[in-house]
């Protein structure tokens, strides 16, 4: 997915908001900002969201030196998603289809996103998204795919979300899934020390992407990543980021998301707040 | 009011949102975004938001042509609260307190603002300020200098708006009122034309500022604006234009606002949403 004009708006907020979070003053925030602005006239708008975020990101670490600035906001998300796990385990446990439930679950965790000026309450996220409509559902096609797969590669997404995943990631108990996490931190998208901290090396494979984009640029991906992505006959891949990211014309890749900006919205053709569970066409 | 770090993202959300009502292409919103993004370093964070606000519509006019984009909005506006004129004046002549709830009405007219992306319904805001409460509310203020005022300058804000602002006006039929609007289309300010299809040269003396701004800087305004300015004894400012701008130590001013945006809303120490009768305080 391309870059659009609305988008520029967006890096600059998210510029100053990360660099209040590294605890820069308002002349510092301002240094950040005016690099950002004179950075928008020369990007390429080729390229997607997330790689353009990146370098967005890399001017407020450089300027800022705050090199992890979302830490204690995603160990946060974690602890808190943790000691929900085992009501949201029952939850799957009672329901008639367990997978759909673990997957409402993981749209529902879907909603942990600091990239986003949005705030959120995970528990009416949890209730909405147990009852809510799919505004795109390709649900029987997933399940046949899963049916048939045996290597699934799962793109995760951020922490706290994390553990949502594991959810679904359980319930995929009888495949060999690996699960692709970010090689570095940026913004509050999950990592290798993230992962292994919830568990989920306990129940999957994880490795790293090899790129700290966040999202999926293939091109950018290390060897190992490569390595799984072909072997894999399944891609599961979570929020918007993986989605801006990511076309796969040769495997059967399904996003899962909870739209939450007007141009990703525009992309699928839905409302913001909208849940997805939609099946990559090929062009 | 200083421009906030925090307005840059809303200025360039403002130049694409123009540009596109202006009827640009995507290659002319993209040069009226590099213009605007270039600008930002070098913006005066002393001055108030509405006064860069000029500055960025003046981008984008220039760059895409469109003199009164506005233009059709506005027409609606004024039309649909036209009609619903009557029914709002039987909730003023069925009230207990007649001002109070012709100044509830005013608030909820401030809701047709399109600087901003909020979407609203107008409707749902009549019932909602007619009976909520005001998150600063000095009325008992308003009420004393209002009694003992005998010439009002009333500091108008939108199209549309201006209609519910008219039943207020019409509220003080006892005391000479002026009301003041922008000299040039911007955005969907209030012009002298809007304020004389609305009728409201009917019931009060209606007068330009004298600038363009969409607020009111004293020392931006004109003769005729100055001179009514200095025979006031009481100044009601609606909208956040006015009071982002307007800074007057020797007159009694009352702000009324919805606040729409978190610097405004942080500046007033309220919520976004919140509705304000605000007597400005002496520094």
């Amino acid at each position: 997915m391309k870059t659009h004009l609305d988008c520029m708006p967006c890096f600059l907020r998210q510029a100053i908001d990360a660099s209040k979070l590294a605890g820069a003053n308002e002349a510092l925030q301002k240094k950040v900002v005016d690099k950002v602005a004179r950075m928008l006239p020369d990007l390429p708008l080729e390229a997607s969201p997330p790689e353009i975020a990146e370098a967005v990101y890399g001017v407020v670490e450089r300027l800022t030196g705050g090199e992890d600035s979302y830490k204690r906001i995603k160990q946060k998300s974690n602890k808190c998603a943790l000691e929900i796990y085992p009501r949201l385990k029952n939850i799957v446990n009672s329901a008639g289809d367990r997978l759909l439930a673990a997957l409402r679950l993981a749209v529902a965790g879907n909603v942990i996103d600091y990239g986003l000026p949005n705030v959120f309450d995970i528990e009416e996220e949890i209730e909405d998204c147990l009852k809510k409509d799919f505004a795109v559902f390709d649900y029987d096609d997933f399940k046949k795919v899963f049916s048939g797969a045996k290597n699934i590669l799962y793109l995760l997404d951020n922490a706290g979300e994390v553990v949502f995943d594991k959810l679904l990631v359980e319930e995929m108990a009888a495949k060999s899934v690996v699960c692709a996490v970010r090689e570095k931190p940026i913004i509050n998208d999950v990592t290798l020390d993230d992962a292994k901290k919830v568990g989920l090396d306990a129940v999957a494979t994880v490795i790293s992407s090899g790129s700290a984009i966040p999202g999926t640029v293939i091109s950018k991906c290390n060897k190992e990543f490569l390595e799984c992505y072909r072997k894999a006959d399944m891609i599961i891949s979570k929020g918007q980021g993986n989605f801006e990211t990511l076309a796969s014309q040769e495997k059967p890749v399904f996003f899962i998301f909870k739209a939450k900006c007007p141009v990703v919205a525009g992309e699928v053709g839905c409302l913001v707040g909208d849940i997805i569970l939609k099946r990559q066409q090929p062009d």
